[in-house]
């Protein structure tokens, strides 16, 4: 895709060469994401970060990543909106508040409504996640996270194996994710999941008409073996007529220490889109993994900020202006004391 | 009035002369309002964004106006505000925050309280609207829209015709903007209402009063003849006992495609101080106007970028600090790729 | 302590030479702080303000002297977080936030859970007020404003007289300030309360085993007695069965110009650490002091940006780097034109 100017909706609107182009971006403002080097180059930039449905930690991953590049951030949670209640149309809420920023991201309950704002917009629209819909910035900082902690690039990726644990069913950045690695080759997936939840079959063939490796199965201790990648994901109270079912798979599918030790390859990298519910042992991933090298969940939040950052550059085409301010070295190890 | 240090409480405190003031400093300020030049006259000041009363597209474009001109924003929506619950005075809460910050804009849902504020405060307040009081910014960025669209000056604002159509009783917007004009010389007022939403006789009176030509009527068509410009208004449910009377009086005084090619002059201007509720056809600006050239409701909300800039550079004094930063070239061109 | 990638949790961590250096920085950053000098120190910083319990001031005040210093902030008001909703611990929370800061403010409505963010994060955590428990920044301001009004540095704080008047028992403000001012050598505590709400005996133990007076009445007019401060609180109704007992409390309370006149040394200074119920007569600050020059309590919230501005600097290690900055000569005479 031409990402100057453009919208970024779904995760199917990137390429092979797109994904490298964000992560080759998104190293470069590394050591801007960290505090280490400040830029200007958003100086005078404003973003409407509009937040229909309240997500605190990506309304603050997207403001965190303008602001570093020195932009301004407008925010608004919930449906504050009066206009809404008014009868107003996406359209014309759209329209106006696309005549205040140069960039909007939008987080909206409704499958589709994200698509609709970027119809009326005058300005670049990245969708911060739709209901059921799309979370393309997840996908990919999900994708970023495994290119840093396997150490290879986007044009390595082929040949990974990696297990999708948990609800395969309704979770929407385990199949984004699964979408952006169907691009390259020869990936092995490991679906498991109780069959309730399993990821539905015409997701299943999706990635094996483009050659890849599906096995299914539901038995967690299985599917972990020998992959290089896992990623768990929340089952969900809210999907079972009876929360104790809930509870009873949730035990199921969960990662501790012993799994890992026992089942997992030593250089397995473990993700998680979080939140986790980490108040029970039955968490899918045990708080007894919190100090453990290969548990990636928090490098994963970080990745983040480079990455929304580097969509933010690319969209509003200053990604070449940077270098130079990269320069400045005030805040060269002013973070990460601890 | 002079501006420096002021608050702006009221459209009736300005003269023919601020009005030009500020449309000359807002005409300045456009290339930085669109994002094609950057100032930073106002770095290290602070905006307190106060919304008693949510409004969520005023209070951006407040903040994306300070935010333009370099300054940074704190924002607050509601009746958070857990001071005001254990008893605190407005004249407190204003004083306290006017220690904080370099002006102020306020909303708040009783009239006269935007006033009391200012009364309490050390540093200017401009009012965004209080109840059924007063919403200045609006009226200015309403007439600025017009001086565009009409390409006329204030100084040649004299002979203007305007249709005023729909609640013109309750309608805090087209009041201030009618206050405004009456400024000017030899203006004629179409009043298009039903008899129940008519304007108040003490405000005819007032126009009147002023040497302007006042024509009342029921009938809309009857009232867009030979008009320089249409201000349509919101006819709000709750202001009828049945909400059927209100669907049909909406049905009575709505403009669309056929109405304007009919009846009204083609360059007449279609202005709207939004939101309009056009989930049904009795909008009173219908879907089909919206690609139409003179429908200039979305450049009305994007002047008020430049409208709410110049009245922020005005109250702190930097407008004559803003044209040697106006040469940075960075942000040319980068907007509006759409 | 070592300010420099520090929590502040507690004034408990704070010596004597601390809050001189916390006053000495405080001191330096006033012109910065009232808008006439400008510093970019923070440029690139970001400022996560997290109120989970809301408080619109204390969230605006930190806001603005992060602002001021250069830095970009980004807000959380209340239990928006859908994360905690969904089971995610504070270590999560905490951890994942503070990938995207530099320094994290922490309001939270339960004793101990702002220690709690401080041990997972991996940047400084500032008690923005924890519930029962501590509220440093506001003990810090309120020294601050004692020393300034006094004109007595914190070398000079031995021998100082303070009339702590009101809730005692429940008043977590007063109860840090004594804490603060225990350091110092040699002060008189006159304990100002009904019975039912004095100062708990552990706390006067505490007093007087550092050598200081402790002096305990029930009479308002005894404990005013030549004291050089008089520190005034809430009486909150909520803590009273019965709500006119608070209102009889509150009267036997208050303090007013003729209290004053009558029974306080002329140069006797007034503060309270709002806000204040003043709707009626028996507030315990009367507003007919408002115009009062010892009335010291909006001087006292004006002092919060510079102590929260150099707490800011000091935890991120950037005071060395401000006078320079300080030389911009832009906003000289910018504010405070009332």
């Amino acid at each position: 895709m031409e990402f100057l100017g453009s919208h970024l909706i779904s995760a199917e609107q990137l390429s092979r060469e797109d994904i490298a182009t964000v992560f080759r971006t998104a190293a470069m403002l590394e050591p801007v994401a960290q505090g280490q080097k400040i830029t200007q180059v958003l100086n005078g930039a404003v973003l409407a970060n509009l937040f229909f449905e309240p997500s605190t930690r990506t309304r603050i991953s997207f403001g965190a990543a303008f602001s570093r590049l020195g932009g301004r951030v407008l925010d608004t949670t919930g449906f504050e909106f009066s206009s809404f209640a008014k009868g107003e149309s996406i359209y014309d809420t759209s329209r106006v508040i696309s005549g205040y920023a140069d960039v909007m991201v939008v987080r909206h309950p409704h499958l589709g409504a994200v698509k609709e704002f970027s119809e009326a917009s005058c300005v670049p629209v990245i969708n911060g996640g739709d209901g059921p819909g799309e979370h393309p910035t997840q996908a990919l900082l999900d994708l970023y996270t495994l290119s840093k902690e396997l150490e290879r690039s986007p044009e390595q990726f082929d040949g990974i194996r990696i297990a999708l644990v948990g609800d395969l069913k309704y979770g929407r950045a385990v199949r984004s994710l699964a979408k952006l690695m169907a691009l390259f080759n020869n990936i092995t997936f490991n679906l498991v999941a109780p069959d309730e939840l399993q990821m539905p079959q015409s997701m299943v063939d999706y990635l094996e008409a483009r050659g890849h490796t599906v096995y299914k199965t539901a038995n967690l201790e299985d599917g972990l073996d020998e992959v290089d990648a896992i990623y768990t994901t929340r089952i969900q109270e809210e999907r079972f007529p009876n929360p104790e079912d809930a509870e009873r798979f949730r035990g199921s599918y969960t990662i501790n220490r012993d799994v890992f030790s026992r089942v997992c390859r030593p250089d397995a990298v473990l993700m998680h889109p979080l939140p986790r519910d980490n108040r029970t042992e039955n968490c899918e991933l045990n708080n007894d993994l919190n100090d453990h090298p290969q548990l990636a969940i928090f490098r994963q939040t970080d990745n983040g900020i480079p990455v929304r950052m580097a969509l933010f550059a690319l969209v509003l085409g200053v990604v070449d202006e940077i270098p130079g301010s990269l320069r400045d070295p005030r805040w060269q190890n002013r973070r990460r004391y601890f």
